[in-house]
């Protein structure tokens, strides 16, 4: 096929992270439609220039309304911050272009239902970044998961932390308010794991949930006194899955010391399975099998065996980074696209997994189960 | 002071654990009384003379009340399956006996609350096997969290998993009845967790909780069919402390791959603890201290610095065991009554702790938030 | 049989380490003979009357050749400092006494094998305190490679260290002179790994060594300069195992931050096996067996099938300590008397594991290869 | 500057990791010339069309000498089998190009010396593929012994394994050859830890070794017999170095379970720090610092504080994975060629590492004490 130009918006972490994995892809996997990096949107367009030099796209603007017009872009990745995400989205899709946008979604759970409403009826390709379900090990573990080495799932618990908010005294930020982020951990890292709670177990069916703001106020940068930090810190939810399984999942913003803790574990019939993000190569896999002297957890580690881990080195436990996730991810898109199915996950999946986290929300402040299906 | 004389009901996992603490104590810790083990009860008879002459016991009996009765017997130790400590710890504390029982109090609530009433209104001195808040890595936990090496605590989560009722196979007892043996994973395990949390963090107000009984039937050892599983094999719960922290409490008994799994973190404004009785000797402290580029959790391998390691071994490293930590708690027990002060955790602190376990279960069972004081 | 009468000599850390392990020793495994705690021997007698009545003996003494006299004293157990080993089993065993010595025998390989002479001469029992190799973990690890679970032992490595050493400004001791303590790291710690790696692999034929010592001078305590330090804080050896097999043993006492990693890994033609005594209840394995992609080293935590671990606890996972491996070898001793065999590791044995440590300090002085059969 | 056009020979593991590095290298770092992928080379032909196309050279070439001569190439990257490197590299440089070799440099160590000695006559600037020093952990490890966070390095461990011919039955290939590959495990993986080894303490002066061909013959791929395996599995050496530190390394290529185990362990006069390749993102760091009670082993996980990971994401603890620690390497290599300065480590730097398995290779053989400099 012809080959695919990409528009980028956005040249942050998540910018520079789509830059290079369209960048790498096509050497690493080969078997992907060659992409064109076309035009690099970010403000102002100095800094668009400037980016768009190093990152090697053709051409810049600072005007992101241009960028999804342009005849040349067949694919707008969207790595600007959450609250802008609708608008763009929408615009590209009307447009017609196909979309690559970073998670969450959108700040509410009705923008999102937009954007994928939208998405379906204009037919275009979505890609949404949960990157880590990208990973080798995770397919790997949704493949012994699927094949039943652990048996049947009866249990799940997952956690994902981080401590960038952990200081009580990191000034107040947009990230703080409601109006601009949103919720807080649970849209910054818990729907990351319920993207991998979902390849895991499946849907989840209804929940209870708590959660807290742990800094109740934040100093203001200027200096000038304390303002309210109205999203959550953390967030638990007792869960219940569609399979019969329960489980919990956690999130915390404020957890020193974890770095990039996405971590859970899964209880089967027979055996388990584990996983820490802050290990992305290992998996931990438990079997009662074989005589009980020698049953033990295994750490599996990733290598060739567990594809596509091959296409970045041939050689076992060589290591896989955060970046060649994105290069996975950036391949699912291009073949969805050359190869005319969805991609996963689109935004029908990814509204699927923010439901959850606006359910977890919505229980906690209203203390009552919810079911999924009725968001 | 005089030695004390200790009777022992149960010969057991825990019987025997008692045995051997009180047979070692002294020779570990010098500053105790000194002991007797004056009467060994179990039955039949003939079973009960043999483990005497094994635990180093001076006579035996098949009759607890007799050894009750014993006028050689200063403190009594229960180590009776579950269902008979009531009787036994209130005909010890009537005969004005110190007693030393297994966890957890008892099957209900209400005969908890009768054991430790009677046992304030004799004024005995009690002991509950609580024996992992003994661990000096426990201890010093604990004391660095009075000390704020991890500021102000906000936030956390405990999981005591063991894989005893994992597979679906393994025929049903006395053990998966409400009757017989009260609640599950939460009276075997969960009451340990709790008995951490407090010591960790404090009381908790109220919880919301789920839980599951993951096998529904297992069969029957005479082959003749399957019976229904009464009670549970895990429960969660999102709890609220005291002190405004919030978090989460897990057990499971039927997670494979996990044989005493017993674990913990505690999130702080300035640091983070975690620890797993899999690796008893080992803490994990993070602290936001010092340069960036030099934090991490730093694995605390317990010494003489953490007493009374140093007692079992002058040589850091070298390991403590399960029954090490039997030793210690026995050594609280003896200092207690010669000092004549509250043990502890005794009968008061248990049941505090047992609170916690029954609120799980009535949460769970009736669908809604339960204040502890309401117990 | 009679009850067997222990006298014991010392009361540090190992002489504690005894008494512990003679009183719990019936309790824990029920099918060894009673013993009597008889006659414990430490100066000034205050000390040892005061010791006497905290381990439990009956009596006590100032007199190390009057407990060795004793009617009442079946075995002498020898704690004291490395350079008295030596006139005091040889009095034991004159004496007709069996003898449980700690290791090394002694503080030369003549004075050892005058040691191992004596004994066989005499017949009586002996036993050596190389307590790490009665690990379940390791006896079960030995049992693996037995069984070919790993194919053919081709490559080992194994380390012991310590840091009681590493600190430069530490105060000189009698330790540091090769007069009163003979090898240094060698001794102290390099012997243990030896005793493992006979264990695992078999006897070493030749090596070549190097050695260094870290902090050649340390302060006086007294404060009047410095003296020297005469024997070695490191030492590695290059071996080749009579079996075919080549690796290498190291040791060093100044290593910061290992408090007991007497660690190895045995390399098979099928596949690996690991240990670390820091996490004394854990084995590493990796198998060559089944499909790659589960492939990986299997944590295997010590439990009621490697054996005798069930005589401590009954539940998995609870673990063992270091005065739990002191049980297991006084009741190995105890078997051997009841059953007149030789006790594993006695004096022979011990020879042979110390003919190494001597053969590495021997081949690094004179920088050539030493057979071990040479010495 | 002008861009710099490259060439690159060879497309398997390596050619494909130079192909990402040189994609990446701009946009990751920004502050490096630009590139030009000019020209390709493999054999035959097609494969080298294929191959350009999918890494996005701009055009290909089956003749390595046409690639060296063409003018729009002015650094040549060598990724072919190692007896090739030579005269690949002595023509480049005759042609006055840059030259980036992977490791090692050759065969031989006089092969060795000449491509030193040509590449400083010529004045290129030459980089070869040590990658595990470019990680930005090793970075950080050796400024904290620079910096003496563990004070003065008295002694030095070191590991490099993998199992890659753990597999008796794996069929003989030319790897077993020395003609043809010369060293066996001591050039493949032996040269890798030595360029560690001298980052962080420095060089050596003299050793002494042990080298073992395990499996002494393999299959014929025909089925016609066994042949003979020339170069060793594994070799072990005992280390002295310059500033009078002690210590070892060891390598393995038949160590079942290993897959990439390029593991240290620095032990300094304050402290000690431990690294393993296979997770690559942690280093352990244990200080001598503060109260005992509190130390431990401290695991940082790297991140922005760890230059250039910050290039790569900006958030700590998501990761780099093996391809990132290649583009570091290309940023260093283009800076050196922009600044005019020697990359590190070059042609020089590797024959000084280089040195030093030969005089391992030489010890084993002749069974004698080497110095480095007499080589």
């Amino acid at each position: 096929m012809a080959s695919i130009g990409i528009g980028l918006i956005g040249t942050g972490f998540m910018g520079k992270a789509h830059a290079l994995a369209f960048g790498a892809v096509r050497a690493v996997m080969g078997d992907v439609p060659d992409v064109r990096l076309e035009l690099l949107c970010d403000t102002p367009a100095d800094k668009a220039r400037t980016m768009a030099d190093q990152f090697g796209f053709a051409r810049a603007t600072d005007d992101w309304k241009a960028l999804i017009a342009d005849p040349a872009v067949d694919t707008v990745s969207i790595t600007t911050p959450n609250m802008l995400h609708f608008d763009m989205a929408l615009a590209a899709i009307a447009a017609g272009k196909h979309v690559y946008c970073e998670k969450p979604l959108a700040l509410t759970l009705d923008q999102a239902r937009a954007m994928r409403d939208a998405a379906r009826k204009a037919g275009v390709k979505t890609m949404v970044g949960y990157n880590y379900i990208k990973n080798p090990a995770f397919t790997h573990a949704c493949k012994l998961v699927r094949e039943g080495a652990i048996g049947d799932i009866v249990h799940f618990r997952g956690w994902v932390d981080e401590d960038y908010q952990a200081n009580p005294e990191l000034p107040w930020t947009w990230r703080s308010t409601i109006a601009d982020a949103g919720l807080g951990a649970l849209g910054d890292l818990g729907c990351h794991l319920v993207s991998m709670t979902y390849g895991l177990v499946g849907p989840i069916d209804s929940l209870i949930a708590d959660m807290q703001t742990v800094h109740e106020t934040r100093p203001l940068a200027d200096g000038a006194g304390r303002a309210k930090v109205e999203n959550e810190d953390t967030a638990t939810a007792l869960v219940r899955f569609a399979n019969g399984a329960q489980g919990s999942i956690s999130t915390s913003r404020s957890a020193w010391g974890r770095k990039n803790r996405l971590a859970w574990e899964v209880h089967g019939t027979k055996g388990m399975l584990c996983f820490d993000q802050e290990r992305l190569n290992e998996l931990q896999l438990y079997r009662n099998d074989g005589p009980t002297a020698k049953q033990g957890f295994t750490t599996i580690l990733t290598g060739p065996e567990h594809p596509p881990y091959g296409n970045f080195c041939p050689a076992p436990g060589h290591q896989l980074g955060f970046n060649d996730l994105k290069v996975i991810e950036a391949a699912a898109l291009l073949r969805a696209i050359r190869d005319n199915h969805a991609a996963y996950p689109g935004f029908d999946d990814a509204f699927e997994f923010e439901k959850v986290i606006h359910a977890v929300a919505l229980s906690a402040r209203e203390e009552r189960r919810v079911k999924i299906d009725d968001l």
